[in-house]
């Protein structure tokens, strides 16, 4: 399986900051079994983060996409906006799984605003921008991500895929 | 209160495979007052999903429609999104409920896409294909589904129905 | 900052019930360091709760909209509609919060409909009709209420609110 991540964030993208969440999502993916095909640095501007998306999607067929910043309440911050664009399909477990387990580490989290969908056959995970908040996410959703990841390639036996 | 079921389900349809989340919606109606007016069995195809449920709607004034099956992450899983183009309101307390139950009795839930909504008068929940989940699903919905019913058929006292 | 109380309800509206949410809100907004704008009785009618959110939000200027019924499933139960129509960036965080600590009190929550939202620097709330729902829905938000219109406002530090 091949992931894709991508760094949604101004100050990242003009280097008046260094990203710290690309390379925890890295070791993730290493975890996971998942190749780490690329790192993409895009600002946080709407059309480019819809753009990079698809591009991965449809383009560069992904089997994940993880994005990281942009899901917050800051006026820039439109990544789960972008995601809900291109998406075809939502993934409100995901984002329950996400955002509950969060809650349970600290209040802020309610102010997180994850979009997790499919498009093709690509699965896109929005998490925070903090790389402490990411492995958090992450983690809350890894115990069903394989088998995500297999059902979207219709990786799994006929009768199991076709009737959940 | 009258109930419709609808499976989704391309081996169902094709009769590849047998239906069993069916009676078992079926069960769930009897035990709570729902007079089961019918089973229809669809494929996983957006347009006749769609075009059942109005159909069931409009036409048919159901009170409830349960369907199962076409939730998850195969590429032909579309009920989420035939559901979604078809309610005029969502019901996103009945979702959490569903997900949050499920997710405490096994991580497979957060694969789980349902859309539970309301078109004119009739209430439409999605549960999942697997009958041991229809079942869970269900009784996580129930302490508040006939007053859910009750409500959308303008059925309780003026005072109550208004401020809520 | 400034706050906005929007009662929605026929009843209220044509004076045959008594609001007796307002001021529970308006108590929640001194105990919050916010100011209480206006107090704005609404009909259940879409258009008439969208012109009201959006006068307060584009002309107005509030930082915080808490509106107060509408979120059922009566027939004209639409401000969650209304709401979701005029905002520009959903909150699940914050619906999730509210609708999580509701169902641990009363399973009769899952019957509730909140949406939130931001449309420019204004954040919106939907809590439900009832003055004990109100209260019970504002305190699950209230450990990350400040900090979300800070954010809005872009009143943080730079680093903070970029990478978040
Ligand atoms: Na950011």
């Amino acid at each position: 399986m091949a992931g894709a991540i991508v760094i949604v964030s101004d100050r990242c993208f003009n280097k008046s900051m260094e990203d710290k969440a690309g390379s925890v999502i890295d070791k993730f993916f290493q975890e996971n079994d998942l190749l780490s095909k690329c790192r993409i640095i895009v600002p946080d501007e709407k059309n480019i983060i819809m753009e990079t998306l698809k591009r991965l999607c449809d383009t560069d067929k992904m089997d994940l996409i993880v994005t990281s910043g942009g899901t917050g309440f800051s006026p820039r911050d439109v990544t789960p906006e972008a995601t809900k664009m291109i998406i075809e399909k939502e993934a409100p477990g995901l984002v329950l799984a996400m955002l509950k387990g969060s809650l349970e580490v600290t209040p802020t989290a309610m102010l997180s605003r994850p979009v997790c969908g499919i498009r093709g056959s690509t699965l896109i995970i929005n998490t925070p921008g903090s790389p402490k908040a990411v492995v958090e996410c992450l983690n809350f959703i890894k115990p069903s991500l394989k088998h995500a990841l297999q059902l979207l390639k219709n990786d799994l036996e006929p009768v199991k895929v076709t009737h959940d």
